[in-house]
């Protein structure tokens, strides 16, 4: 089944505004074993809008319009689809009662230009809305269904997920159900992931999709299966996966690794500090973005200059001297005097070379300690992460981060983050 | 003159890759004041390239196509090219020694295919590329110049500007010189800006085009002007504009908020400390992205419970009983706290409720109080961003940065931020 999307909006061609819609749509259909066939963009041109729909109605199997249904003169879509089908557009019935009802629930009186958002082709059905005034619709044209959606990615995503893939699936007699597996994982590289399955799971069955995808700083692994009898395929391929890579899966679905650490401290009724010299701020800002955070956060200091490690956390000076402030006595002290100073039961410290100057040849830039633990234990590592500045500091916020939800979990904190950091590690 | 691009790769059309080429080319277009026609996207499959190639080049005068000029077997545009011409593809010769230098100029050893990359359209001319491997080639199709360009965007990006504008602009006879002005406000929204120009300027040229763009949390305008003759006009309306709104522009072209206050800082010889309560770390974050920012950024404390704003800032904790954590005396204490315990000059202090939860009738979600100021004086006010906890997080940060700006250039400070969060805010 050939699958087509237009999308329409002199917005969209300007590069004003950066499509999203198209890829959420092509996720969405991945998601139920489907691709996408062909894209394209135009401005709000009622020929070009005509002689698009035609062409990729000829092409295709099922074509989504995304955009051009709203009240103002630009908004073309019903116009063009009913020319490209040739006949005329009407006011319709139910998306006119489905109009008023919207607007009445908002207590808000429709305008000649809001009632034009009835006027659809002759042929066509509609598709409810309910978080916008326009409604979508479908035509038959030569073969093609063609499924006029909203721009507006809030109300097109629902409308995708309830109303248009049931659509697709029926028209494909498509009854199948998809079951899909979503993993987060932190520490390993796409390609190192392939690689490792490639070696360990040399039967991995056929039935199993797997596709990874790159949500900074982690790594989203997803197990499709299609139909109910590759249900407990999923389950047990799901377990095998789990299980090799338990080190490194930090939660399931849309999981942030701040979020799992923040959860983490709430359940074990830890509170958390954090002594931020290279990172300036950022892990205590990741941790705090979450909501409810300031259940387990008590307090950060963001030691930036060698005076203030020493006056505010006790960095002893002459260890400064000595090692520097890249150094693990420095971390440890750094994170021992901020568990002193806020009281919190847990906390991370991370003192670095985040560049792009003050490297040395001993300490090149991208070289990070990082210090975790509880006034019990103080443990530091040392990494080499030799990326952007801007990169330098968020790796090593989540490294920070993992370290401290490995070492509350009674993980091994030893393990190798990111085998190409290693690769390129020259001090390892 | 209708220009259209063509895009391809299955990774654009899977959705795992967001296209940026495409909005990246629409902006460059505009700086010479062309538009995009029309934007598809395929994935690598021969037919459907051909024919995409031959409907756009009929209905185009340029064709862009991007990507599929690597050395993989799902590389096809050469290929589709040349059939499209119905012609051969053949070994071009300039591009060979352009490989080869590549090659040499890196140590490596070209294999087989590699070599593949050398083989274009017979009737077609070569585009170096000095960041990749792949050269760029153009050939005719039916009246239309047909331009194809590398997919990887730091390839792509410096070909559009340095070769692919000018052929556009000789194809076109256009050997108008623009003139961009780039300015970048904070404060004040794009309908805002828009409003204010219509109203302030009804004589606007319209040999001056004037195009916004946000770029969060600042908004870029682009003054463009077409020919030496407009040059003088450009800067004389830069001028006008730049006196209305003085009082938001940060800066100029790529600046951004915490740079521009970084490098204000290292101007003036001052050191810079925050307190941050609800930003949680974001704002020593912002500052300490920006390079070279251990010359003004001393120490910073993120007080995220009352007992530490008490504790290590030495805010009064009857304050906090009397008026609680989001008031002014508490915010302006914290300021003076950090201030004494860094040693720095200048400062920031951030209290306020992020959300989702800790609102109340007389202080709800969104209620921010932000002081700056240095030793000798400290300042404070309080502002309502009802938005997402995000939102709030961002912006309370940025409009500390920038009262921290305007006092340190002597501007004032009792500025109208966003006109449309002033008319949300009930509580002003």
């Amino acid at each position: 089944m050939k699958i087509s999307i237009l999308l329409t909006g002199n917005e969209l061609m300007s590069g004003d505004t950066v499509d999203t819609n198209s890829t959420y749509f092509a996720q969405s259909l991945k998601d139920i074993g489907l691709d996408l066939y062909e894209k394209r963009v135009v401005g709000d041109y009622l020929s070009l809008l005509v002689s698009s729909i035609k062409e990729l109605s000829s092409s295709s199997d099922i074509l989504i319009v995304n955009g051009g249904l709203g009240p103002t003169d630009d908004d073309l879509t019903a116009q063009a689809l009913a020319d490209a089908i040739d006949e005329p557009i009407r006011q319709n019935t139910e998306a006119m009662s489905e109009l008023q009802a919207w607007a009445k629930k908002r207590d808000f009186e429709l305008t000649a230009a809001n009632l034009k958002q009835a006027d659809l082709p002759l042929s066509s059905e509609i598709i409810k809305n309910p978080y916008g005034s326009a409604v979508g619709f479908y035509a038959e044209l030569s073969d093609c269904l063609v499924i006029c959606t909203p721009g507006v990615p809030s109300e097109f995503k629902p409308m995708v997920e309830e109303q248009v893939l049931p659509l697709i699936q029926q028209r494909g007699n498509l009854d199948v159900q998809s079951t899909i597996t979503r993993l987060r994982l932190f520490g390993v590289t796409e390609s190192g992931l392939q690689d490792i399955v490639h070696a360990k799971f040399p039967d991995w069955p056929a039935e199993i999709e797997l596709g990874f995808r790159v949500q900074m700083p982690l790594i989203e692994v997803k197990l499709t299966t299609h139909g109910n009898e590759n249900l407990d395929l999923n389950k047990q391929w799901t377990d095998h996966f789990s299980k090799l890579f338990s080190d490194y899966i930090v939660g399931h679905d849309d999981d942030r690794l701040p979020q799992v650490l923040n959860n983490l401290l709430r359940e074990k009724g830890k509170k958390l500090t954090v002594a931020e010299s290279c990172t300036g701020g950022l892990i205590g800002s990741l941790i705090t973005a979450e909501a409810g955070s300031s259940q387990v956060f008590e307090a950060g200091y963001i030691t930036y200059s060698n005076d203030v490690k020493t006056s505010l956390l006790g960095v002893n000076s002459k260890i400064l001297e000595q090692y520097g402030a890249v150094s693990q006595q420095c971390v440890e002290q750094m994170l021992a005097g901020a568990l002193d100073l806020s009281g919190a039961d847990v906390g991370v410290a991370v003192s670095g070379i985040a560049g792009p100057d003050g490297g040395s040849a001993e300490k090149p830039v991208g070289t990070v300690w990082v210090a975790w633990g509880s006034k019990q234990q103080v443990l530091a590592r040392r990494f080499f992460i030799p990326l952007s500045r801007e990169a330098v500091q968020r790796t090593s916020a989540a490294i920070a981060m993992d370290l401290l939800r490995r070492s509350l979990l009674g993980l091994p904190t030893d393990i190798d983050y990111f085998s190409e950091l290693k690769r390129k590690n020259k001090l390892a």
